[in-house]
């Protein structure tokens, strides 16, 4: 078990204050010896409401992953509730990496029978399902709904309310114990929400990053033995040939 | 119904001789008043076998359909079996774009009870169960087995046998009706295949490429009433900038 | 792959003004090079809205398909959302064959994450889930719902008011981006539902008529390699003995 | 609660020796005041291995439950793997019907964890895997298995010694509690294969019979709410003339 | 066959009003041959509406089958509705065991395509989807409603207009066309609800009783291959320590 | 967050070598911050390899966890590979519960894509699987493997290379990327099995116990909505009279 722990937080998306956002959200959970960062990709889009947005970001991920080996980060947390790019990043990191969609689906089924998620756009409530098959979590989830805030206006005057009311109804309409939030960007939500519904609300910013690091400590890290082995060396032409991986060793460098 | 279809079929990998083979393999099932053309993106890698180089590949496809976008294209096929970026082609796309596993198993199922596919490497199985739930084929396929030939050679000496040693023992061990190929570059081997092993192999450009046209003679494309609807005009800085949908008439635009 | 291919359409039932529709239905997205004729059984219920008359409705299936091997016929299509017969069927024939409710979910599949059906008598719920799990469509449909319009009034006036209501209600209800229409009878509705609606509006007819021929294109025949092979020769006393199959040269002939 | 109770078990095939055996193997469970008779249609095929022959004896099934209705049968159980007719025959019985398959199913899960299924021949696999999805044991059932031998040779000498060995090597292979008889005519071997292999040997016979009247005696019968309320009267011309239900008293009637 | 089956139904709370209901809910529907008697433990809690309870519960389930085997009791029914025990029981008795939750589900599904379950409190609705999963029936029962009505209330004025008003709720809300009592105290209502409701009810005391005895005609107890073996013999310190199981003679004996 | 968070390990059996390994199991994993005590029952058996011993040994989960919260305990975890009255656990807890295998899935899940399960004896299989359908792993886990040594012998001489070679021959048979170990006894062996095999080894001890402080930094414990309120009080008579809770007060009560 390592003494220090260094968790590199990955905002996909490219603004500035969701990324200060989750590295507060990461840091005030991380506890005694966990270091926390919080970094965005160079290029991609400013927020993840589609999925070519998410096609996009996934890269930014990878260059930011594939920086953080380069600099000895043990755990990566991937704070856009697509999980974008989260297998590769597996293929591209020692430690492991977790999705903030994953870590709260699994947090909320740790503290209750069945729960709901919450989240922004309509146009993303396919993704949530296709993540909450992917994990297995297609019986415990008993609806996802949409508040219609786009992400970068979560944190305007109103949105507040408007996710506490889509909270609580989901609540009584599906009849569960616990809400997920669907967003990164409700993380600063969390505590407010839970005291206003009554049922724990799950943040994947805080649950990804203590579980994370749970993994280190318990000296767990991404299977290599197949489909998570590193990506074997191959040309990439064109604009995107910086992520060329060169060489086995070439693998903790960044991507230009 | 259009009097000519013109279907185009996005190798999303950067190899010319997999972009020629699989536009070969669409022209020959097509039939009359189909116009098939085969590209590839200007960047990404040689090919595809890993996590990480799908995440860099799905890039290229949303190039190449927004650049079929603005040529006026019918319907797409994305050749590759990971289906990478299938989504996304979905909403930059007015017309239906499939993928090739998702139309290889479509195709298994209509001609067999249940199927196996035999794939390239063994860490690409993941991936492939993967997809076979996300389209609901879980039931349907018996297995997936890897004959551990890497992508580009497909079609060197020798490697025809280990495909068809790998699908006769499939169809034995899995008591299976049909076998699908996992990977576009083994499209030129099907008919020998199921010569061989006495049941249907089915390709999924050629399945792909027929069912596209099929969904455009039927007057549907994909829904854009919520999730696959075009994304947001947003902004994307950095090497990725190209991409950037400055407008929803910009959609059709070759990305740069 | 053929120069012509010829597709039969089996309707189920004996009203011959439901074979007239589903033939021009199935004409009108053909394509060049593909012949389409529809034919009806010369026994069996005037129309299908319970078990018991689909079981009768099979026999008749059967006895068109079999004429058909006897006429050369290279694909069919079974124009009941039923499918009634379906499996038979594919023992008997040579080619192809495909179901409307089959061919229709794979198409909603292919344009759409979720879809619902919209059918005619409640009664016949049931089935269309337990079609729906048969093809692995569970996950993917999100409700099926009826308009209570018997199949033999689905021209009557006023239906087409009551259909559109129940589709939108549905996309609504169910919050999905796409309709299936649940009988073959509402095949001439699909253009002006999909226009009232707002979503892809899926006929099965229409689906299954171009995919079968897709199947022909790129060579793929039901597998005979275990289940679907032909029947083995076998006495069948009373009522039915002209349906037994008294040698494998008699497959293809007219039950009498 | 009647104090007698009859039941009839409809042999769906035409061969009077398999009639025989299953009337047998009723009778013999059945308990006092439980009468048991066995009939099989005036009509189909001598035995049933594929999905043609079971289209053809779900006609024989329905002229029997009908004429079973005509004379106060109390209950039905269907008595051939496949469950031929039984969805059609509840729409037209007042009682409960129950088919072989299904109530093994149920059977096995009572007095296991998990059971295989031993089957005659491998072209019926398929459909007992589809019977598991539709009664919801797809995930008690380990596996379905074939000992080969035709329906009506699994009298002949040297069968039980194969279906012997077929159960050993299934309960082995796929370490189960209990194994599933996959053909009504195996009903004789029941105790002996039971003896032989260790392990409970289900017969869906006898398990059928209890349960149907277990159901009877509880007062239950089959739903009329929706899906299996009698069909409505309608004409059906040709040779299955005689299966018109003109109306609703004309449900109790025998087809002719 | 014995020609008389002593079946012992297990109340697993300590009211003995429940106890004496279940008992003549069982004998109502025994048959002849059949003699039916009804127990509950010396310890446990007076009703089971909590995980907690259902801890304590099962201990005197396993008290009274062990008391049962001494006695030469053929089969057990566990007259709660989570049935708690079940499993541990299995394994200590020699005949079959059935679960009133279980035989419920079952013959629901035998009488109904879709059914819903209507329960006492809505903390219990957990317990019933794991039951509804863990036998199969996750896909058959449409949804679990409370009535909000303690158990020990369930008998009072005004009860019965409530679980009716909640059964007719279900019916309509979930189309469904059957109702499965999720509480043995429900059990006197039955034949009341279901000609009030106009559907099939079913009470699991009835269910199970006629099952169970089913199950011994048709000579079927538990299997003992593997997991329901009896216990190995082993140390119990403390106070359960009348439970240990000192020799496997010792098996049929009451704990003390 | 609290500033340091207590922890207990509650050891469902009696054995106090257990107890002491299964302490010092979580407590090398714990990190800074998190005090680990761990605890076993006054009653109850000495191993649980069975329903029943399952059964007993819940009642004595309970007496620890009501113990633990009289003493100001932040979290546990139930230290037994069947999760023994995780469910009824957590009603009686404030803060969060975890059992062992519900852990370990959850971790295994997270570095790997499917994994295999290495237990002691073949009859506690049926309860992995009937776990990991509960905890939404049934697609996760492609097989559960018995090495065929009783609990209490899992650290006798040979012990080790036969868990090693049934942990070496699952990853082979089931091609999977991880092994979750199916036993606490297992603990101390998984850094040798991980080293030996070459793929991630998880034991749920390590996993639950980091997981566990999660969620106490997070903010989280589990739900009061509705399933996981506290139980009503309620009498208790005999034997077990000391867990009845007769106050909600009086929760927080050693039962006696």
């Amino acid at each position: 078990m390592p003494d220090d722990i260094r968790i590199r937080v990955v905002n996909p998306n490219t603004t500035r204050a969701m990324t200060d956002l989750v590295g507060r959200s990461a840091r005030v959970v991380a506890g005694p010896g966990v270091h926390v960062d919080a970094v965005q990709p160079t290029t991609g889009p400013a927020s993840i409401e589609s999925h070519y947005e998410e096609a996009l970001a996934a890269v930014g991920v990878l260059e930011q992953v594939r920086r953080g080996e380069a600099e000895g980060v043990d755990a990566y947390v991937v704070a856009c509730f697509g999980d974008p790019g989260l297998d590769a990043a597996r293929e591209v990191a020692c430690g492991p990496v977790l999705g903030i969609a994953e870590a709260a689906f699994h947090a909320a089924a740790m503290v209750a029978r069945r729960f709901s998620v919450v989240t922004t756009l309509g146009r993303t409530v396919g993704r949530a399902y296709e993540l909450l098959d992917r994990y297995g979590y297609a019986g415990a989830c008993a609806g996802v709904h949409a508040c219609e805030i786009p992400v970068l206006a979560i944190e305007a005057p109103g949105a507040l309310a408007r996710v506490t009311a889509a909270c609580r109804a989901a609540v009584e309409a599906d009849d569960v114990d616990a809400v997920v939030l669907g967003c990164a960007g409700m993380a600063a939500y969390t505590q407010r929400l839970s005291d206003a519904v009554g049922v724990p609300v799950v943040d994947g910013v805080a649950a990804a990053t203590t579980f994370v690091a749970g993994l280190v400590r318990a000296g767990l890290r991404t299977s290599t033995r197949s489909e998570y082995a590193p990506p074997p060396p191959k040309p990439v032409p064109g604009l995107l040939g910086g992520f060329a991986i060169t060489s086995p060793a070439a693998l903790a460098a960044v991507p230009h």
